[in-house]
């Protein structure tokens, strides 16, 4: 099952960001809360704004703040280098869901050591997101999917007509950020990355 | 029994903050790690720290990062406005001593009322920490004292020759900041709070 994670950017409103959710909960299977500048309570009141628009509980994952997810009952949590460790987290949670964003080889294997469920790798392409900074591509991405097991989940600057060769790399899913919160109509967005992740267990 | 809380600065380096705390530890009940801008990581990183200097695992009380309080099994958590609400943390970890620090009385009846085993009450005298802004004063805790019935620990430029007021209005407890971590000397300074705690249950 090919997966399609949406990630906040950031620096969208609050009602923005649950506005498009809402539109769009459907044809993804994840929706990251990944606002580092925000504070538990807010990042709780995304979650309960969230689940008044049914987007389904499952499906939210809540970037770094563990407590908040645990809370909520979310579908996992999204840890980053600065986080807690998924090691420390799975011997008091083992039923949460955790995903490490990594960068590198390494960092992936050790996420997977300790227990991570997946890792979200990037970024493969191009973004202003990472403005300067070089792309690490499809062979990078294509080398880390065959070194470990856990799945991997591609991230940064994937464009719909770039799905199939990241799936062929070898990624379990895309996660992507502004090409869907900043576009013009985001639900035409989704359905355009879902339409190429192929359509065949998906009704438009 | 009279408490008494050190919390840290925000503005000492992890090994000052860690090395104070164990020469004086074992004059105090609670050392709380309130360090808003470090990451979960390092705030991790510091609890490992006071234990590998053997600070008592349950004088920990970690500030608004449930997450890390709980994967810990410290003290307990102590909250901010901008916190999770104690209700929810209380729903789910229902033995984590929960902590609130409030400014005024309906925060601390609301506090009360979500389940808070605790109030931080402050700040009561002037202190560099909140300068410009008018202190609450001895009448404020003694209302706020009498008018709730969990615990109330009062905080703000409190200073050894304060202590025995402090509590005539009605304090379970005083929490430190400055006072004890920018000290010439911290112990010497934890040693004469506590004998103007009274020393009965306490040997010097």
């Amino acid at each position: 099952m090919k997966e399609l994670h949406l990630i906040s950017t950031g620096n969208q409103s609050m009602d923005t960001f649950v506005h498009i959710s809402s539109l769009v909960h459907s044809y993804v299977d994840y929706i990251h809360i990944r606002e580092k500048h925000r504070s538990a309570k807010e990042i709780s009141m995304i979650v309960e704004k969230l689940l008044e628009a049914n987007v389904p509980t499952q499906k939210i994952i809540v970037n770094d703040r563990v407590d908040v997810a645990v809370v909520y009952g979310v579908g996992g949590v999204q840890l980053a280098h600065h986080s807690l460790a998924p090691k420390r987290i799975k011997e008091k949670f083992p039923f949460l869901r955790v995903g490490r964003s990594v960068h590198t080889l390494e960092e992936a294997k050790q996420a997977e050591d300790e227990g991570a469920d997946y890792v979200v790798f990037g970024h493969i392409y191009e973004t202003n997101c990472k403005e300067g900074l070089k792309p690490r591509g499809l062979s990078s991405l294509q080398q880390l999917a065959s070194y470990i097991c856990i799945p991997v989940v591609a991230i940064g600057g994937i464009k719909p007509y770039h799905v199939r060769d990241v799936f062929m790399a070898g990624a379990k899913g895309i996660a992507v950020m502004s090409t869907v919160f900043d576009a013009d109509d985001p639900l035409y967005m989704v359905q355009l990355y879902r339409k190429q992740m192929g359509a065949n267990t998906w009704t438009f």
